[in-house]
């Protein structure tokens, strides 16, 4: 018996980012209802193999590019060998697939079937969005949801660390940001070091954090600390008190973003940065005798998208110049079609329909492209919605195969409105482990929400053994229950 | 300063169940957001006295009924003086109200502002329903679940023990109900001893527990550990081989039911037990031969709501002869406005309309009633649901004084199907709470929902200091956050 593992480099990740593209494991499982999400290839007989924790240990194959030393393997190698055999006490995504493989039979042996595996993931952008404005989400909460997306191979954590409600990120170049705009300035901010052991915690889960700092909309909190950041509102031809979104006239604002940026770009080391731009409400700017007055200069007339495509225009700038590439929210490409060649757009609004009429507009302009929409799992409701997601069909837009390819994955989105760290995993789990099949697994594979409904189940009670509050899919349970305190 | 409880016992409250339903503390509220559900009469002002945690104890008023000895509020003292001082590791309701009115200034002093308070509850009966049966809850997670009871003054924890999934009581005279009955014999079921301990867990935070062997329908699980009880269905004129509700035509059912009642009445010690009697399906009924010429025998013709009725009484009769009095769903009313004196209805149907007609139907009848209907808790839905809980008006339906007094109280559901511990405490807190002041408040005095909606968000973050798992209500932050593992 061998387990070998050839590891190559997808064009999406960055040096030290090893994302194992290509996986083979020569071996034998106890039932194709045991491993979520299903690999591309996968053989399986009942020919089974007991194995021996004793004597048991992962290794590297001859011909694979990663060898020891490689320190995202060498610590998955030692968690994974405590998720398989739980019983005794001491992971990367292939070393997942092998882990919900290993089974106990009545007496507590360890099995493995022989199988053969070859897997990748159909597309290279996973992720889960968490909120850390609208409540603060303490670090270990962020920790333990970095575990279980490696669960279900969630490979992006986009992390929405500031908006309206606060802004809890301690920037050493303008502590006032979360000093005067956390909802604590001592409690309830993450510092640098914080993000420092958020970042290397999720690398060696395989896992790239995506940090959105949006504007010029959601930025409510960073008004309390920075002074003349945000567009004063006037009330006639007085200003009313109340601020609107970023000045974008002020040349003060591009300084300020060029410097915040500069910091943010070499805390959050991915090639890509989240820029936001979401839901800009016009009447505050409208409402500015020089904001109009700007408008006047640059010939926009009373056209506010093209003074929203300036500011994007000029953040993107700043952001490029820092060598990351930019992602933002539709709105951007609603009412600005001439954004940089590399910018990659995230849908989020609306229903099938109006979603999938976006996807074919952005992929026809030779964008690529994000989907969100359909994953807005903060929305509840009573049931097994994870069917919703799992029916989800990220190609199923008109357009040319050419097209197609320029969806480079899906995310799926955890606002915080009504989520905190007391419900936040068990709204996650296993309902995001839905939408997580549906981006690494083969559509055709996948195509009954039936057949997929026991083995969820079955990886629900894993997430569950492994200390994650999934919560039940339906009637019934688990051998090993959560004793819920 | 003094303290003084006057406790007087309440007519449906138990000898050794002491139900305090006046209280007087003459002390000193930070502000009356600080305290949920709201006292009846409450006046509190800005003069403040500080709390020394060294020189702090409880004692009993010279005049109260209760003195030293009495257990539920000797071990309360000692529960709820960690409560009030969470820095000093070491209840009754009325030392629910006074804990939830010391506060701590920025320095970590602890105070109480000059406050009198007079109080009772509005009905007598605020239960919670758990369901055990279509997800097993550990012991562990039903304790939990008592102390939040307790924090929000209910004082029944209504178990829907068994039901169709799985029957987890350990029956000491028919062990192979859970045996054959249970998920697992051994892990998922609920020993003679888990059901003492949750039963005296249950008493000394003032909580009665109501038991709920539900039958004729909702028994599948029952039918493995005992032959011959559920009714077999016909195909045609051969069985089918699948099984309906309990056989109402059998001696040997009421037999089995005499039994079993027996021990149930005993190791329960409540004078009340819930007989269910909803959803009988008469469809297997109707397919066999046996129970058709029964009909014939006892002339009840075609109509098997007259079968139901016949077992119902039955099953009435063997509880009352144990000295108990029965509870059971409506359906039992609408099907049978003969039943026994004293049982009481528990309304779980419909929308408003329909549940305020019942209201009037069954009072009119000078039947004792409770009200499920309107808080059916496992069903979510996004937003701010509480306030649908909140805004219920039990005694809100057409009828006389006399009949709005026969409304003796309400119930909060939480049906299994999509509930086990990993979600069970954001799903039940704070929302159940919005239901507790409405069961426990003045009615005029909590008119206002949004008036309300500060102080469920205060009480709340109380919740979550004391450990509890409690779910956020909108956007914003606790000063202590629960930390997520």
């Amino acid at each position: 018996m061998n387990i070998m593992f050839a590891v190559s480099s997808g064009r999406y990740t960055r040096a030290n980012f090893i994302l194992p593209l290509l996986i083979i494991i020569q071996l034998g499982l106890h039932t194709v209802e045991g491993v979520w999400p299903l690999p591309q290839a996968f053989t399986s007989s009942t020919e089974r193999y007991p194995l021996n924790p004793q004597a048991f240990y992962f290794g590297y194959g001859k011909q694979s590019a990663a060898q020891q030393g490689c320190s995202v393997l060498d610590t998955a190698f030692k968690r994974y060998f405590s998720l398989i055999f739980p019983d005794y006490s001491s992971g990367s995504t292939g070393l997942e697939t092998f882990s919900q493989m290993v089974y106990q039979d009545d007496f507590g042996s360890y099995f493995v079937n022989k199988t053969e595996i070859e897997d990748f993931p159909r597309f290279q952008f996973r992720g889960i969005l968490l909120d850390t404005s609208r409540h603060y989400l303490p670090v270990q909460a962020i920790l333990k949801t970095l575990d279980a997306m490696a669960y279900s191979k969630f490979n992006v954590f986009h992390w929405h660390i500031v908006d309206d409600p606060s802004f809890p990120y301690q920037s050493s170049t303008f502590p006032d940001l979360s000093s005067k705009g956390a909802f604590h300035p001592m409690t309830h901010i993450y510092t640098q070091s914080d993000v420092r052991r958020v970042i290397s915690y999720a690398r060696l889960q395989g896992i790239r954090v995506l940090p959105e700092f949006d504007s010029p909309g959601h930025t409510k909190s960073w008004g309390k600390g920075q002074s003349d950041l945000l567009t004063p509102c006037y009330r006639g031809s007085t200003p009313s008190g109340t601020f609107g979104p970023v000045n974008p006239v002020l040349p003060s604002t591009y300084q300020f973003m060029e410097k915040l940026f500069k910091e943010v770009s070499s805390v959050f080391p991915d090639s890509y940065i989240h820029l936001g731009g979401d839901e800009v409400n016009f009447s505050c700017w409208k409402s500015n005798p020089d904001v109009r007055a700007f408008m006047q200069k640059m010939g926009f007339g009373a056209d506010f998208t093209k003074l929203e495509a300036f500011y994007i225009e000029n953040i993107v700038n700043i952001t490029s110049a820092l060598n990351k590439t930019s992602i933002v929210w539709q709105d951007v490409f609603d009412y600005h079609e001439k954004i940089p060649e590399d910018t990659v757009l995230h849908i989020w609004k609306g229903l099938p329909e109006v979603y999938q009429t976006e996807l074919s507009r952005i992929t026809k302009a030779g964008k690529r492209v994000l989907l969100a929409a359909p994953w807005y799992i903060n929305h509840i409701s009573y049931g097994q919605d994870w069917r919703n997601y799992y029916t989800v069909q990220p190609q199923n837009f008109s357009g040319t195969e050419e097209q197609k390819k320029l969806v480079i994955g899906g995310e799926v989105c955890m606002w915080g409105e009504y989520v905190d760290a007391t419900n936040l995993n068990p709204r996650l789990w296993p309902r995001a482990s839905a939408a997580a099949e549906r981006l690494w697994s083969d559509e055709k594979q996948t195509s009954s929400v039936d057949s997929a409904f026991p083995r969820l189940q079955d990886f629900r009670c894993k997430l569950v053994r492994r200390g994650i509050q999934a919560e039940p899919l339906y009637v019934g349970h688990c051998k090993h229950e959560y004793q819920g305190v």
